[in-house]
């Protein structure tokens, strides 16, 4: 697929900018009604547009901090890499405490730590070009992962996915929407479904918007029908991505994937994640380590600004959930597919 | 509990009102923003009500289409019920139609029917004791559940529910909310889960505020959270109503309820459905035989009037799933209780 395949036509939203001063980062809380860009011109806007959901995404929130840590070098001044470390810091922790689940965050900026370790007189120039590195791989894993994912579905097939896991949360093309949008293009997939996503609407207001903007019309459901459409033989595959993937293939995701992959285990649907290899976290044994981010429960109590609950209630607000390995029939980076992972499979793939 | 049981305490709401001339719905679509009732001064208006949800729940709307034909019959002019019966026929084909899945309407004109079969030219007081009796009838059905499912109940439990099944869908107390209030009120019952029930938003808007007139405190969840409530072991029984039970247990209730219960099953944690034996449909052999109602996309694309999805996007909009029996654990209606339903159990007890 890498070779024939017309990306441009599959592939034109673009939510993260650097623009050599400042970082440019569409902001997902206005979409789709408005296509809007905010400019930060600091680290303390990067960490701010991560923690307020400006940018979202696991892999979108790794590229983010990356130009984050670009930005808050700015007044920085040291002799090299080592000193500009030492100054830079506190900044970074800022960054990489900005949201807790995806471990993308703290990868990107482990990435940044090294190559200014690495570095001399011309660490500014290091910390840009790893920055940019990460970006364009991040672009490169998602293609891969797009032609490896479409392989493995039968042509004609219908699929699911949930939350947004496409250009708009990546550098582009997308983890599980890249897998989406290359069997698209393959002529595999016939129709897609996507989960709104509630509370924070990712699948209504941002998937729906960005296969609309590349030409693919997918037909929303609510969370909740997603074990009837399966009980219909709608769909063959349910494909979302992943958060953090852990030593044991157990993955987090957004909340709600758990529950697909139990509908999904009882219909024989098969159920696909996938995400780049800088997902897996070998340093979490399983699911039951990784801190679920629990958000506002204003986030349940309003839709579009619009309250929605009684007042004076109370609302539990888990943004993610886990998976355990048992329920995932494959697991797709850009190093490989993986079958029923799980920690002899991710040892041998990523040990 | 029957006995000693405050019920004016803890079932303060009334959704349905006949004043002697009007029928005053409860207008669901406002609540909890709004207090304000519907006059419906004739037929029409009930049929209407009744198909844009300004009063539903299955229990509630046969009520309201029981009154329906009483207004129906102002200005019919026979000698006995049967001439009132042929010329009210059309009349009642309306309300019928006014939507599709749950069986108490159908249940509640056909004795509507058979009032006025035994009539003589008392037909019309006939016909409003009959609406009387079922929406008298159904407040005492659904203490009598209160009290049978409560017993189920280990004391110290939580519990989660669907949509809303309280006194704003019955004449009042409720279906499986009436368990939740009885079991609250024994002490069963230490706290109460609410899912949000999306498109419509029951359980944020209707459950959560019927459960605070009464002085419980839910806690609200987004419908798919569900599965990672019961993964850490917060919930020990899923309780829900129905709209329809077949002759072989199989039950239809709001969309969500299906993936709820392949995920109770999957927890171990048990499922009780809970219906007046008026929901009891033994013509209806199994789910497969079940109208699912589709309702219109535009209810998947706005919540609260403001538009949230993009646009010219299609969406799917079933309001109903089927639950098949063998994924439940007890079905409670105001005859006793059903464990592991299925066609012989169903037989046996209301054959």
């Amino acid at each position: 697929m890498d070779s024939d395949f017309d990306f441009d036509r599959y592939d034109r939203v673009r939510p993260i900018r650097w623009t050599g001063d400042t970082l440019d980062l569409l902001d997902q809380r206005k979409l789709p009604f408005a296509v809007e860009y905010v400019h930060c011109a600091d680290y303390r806007a990067v960490a701010d547009a991560i923690a307020n959901l400006t940018v979202r995404g696991a892999p979108a929130i790794g590229i983010a901090a990356a130009w984050g840590a670009v930005l808050a070098a700015n007044d920085v001044e040291a002799d090299d890499g080592r000193a500009a470390l030492e100054a830079l810091e506190p900044r970074l922790a800022t960054l990489n405490a900005a949201r807790p689940t995806a471990v993308n965050l703290a990868w990107a900026l482990a990435r940044m730590r090294r190559a200014l370790l690495g570095a001399g007189a011309d660490w500014r120039r290091a910390l840009q070009r790893e920055a940019h590195a990460i970006a364009t791989e991040d672009l490169a894993a998602n293609r891969r992962m797009g032609a490896l994912g479409a392989a493995l579905i039968e042509p004609g097939s219908q699929v699911l996915t949930h939350c947004n896991t496409g250009s708009l949360a990546t550098a582009g093309f997308g983890t599980a929407l890249g897998v989406i949008r290359a069997g698209v293009a393959q002529g595999r997939i016939d129709k897609v479904y996507a989960g709104e996503t509630r509370p924070w609407l990712q699948g209504a207001r941002l998937t729906v918007w960005e296969l609309q903007q590349d030409g693919i019309m997918p037909t929303l459901i609510a969370d909740a029908a997603a074990a009837h459409l399966m009980r219909t033989g709608a769909v063959q595959w349910v494909i979302v991505g992943a958060d953090r993937i852990c030593a044991n293939g157990d993955t987090a995701n957004k909340i709600g994937t758990y529950q697909l992959a139990i509908a999904a285990r009882h219909h024989g649907v098969r159920f696909m994640v996938v995400a780049p290899s800088s997902t897996v976290d070998l340093d979490t044994p399983d699911g039951d380590a990784i801190h679920i981010e629990e958000r506002e429960p204003s986030e349940l109590l309003h839709i579009a600004g619009v309250r929605t609950a009684a007042n004076e209630i109370e609302a539990w607000n888990p943004v993610f959930d886990v998976t355990p390995h048992s329920l995932v029939d494959v697991i797709v980076t850009e190093k490989g597919v993986i079958t029923r992972p799980d920690a002899a499979a991710m040892r041998a793939a990523f040990g």
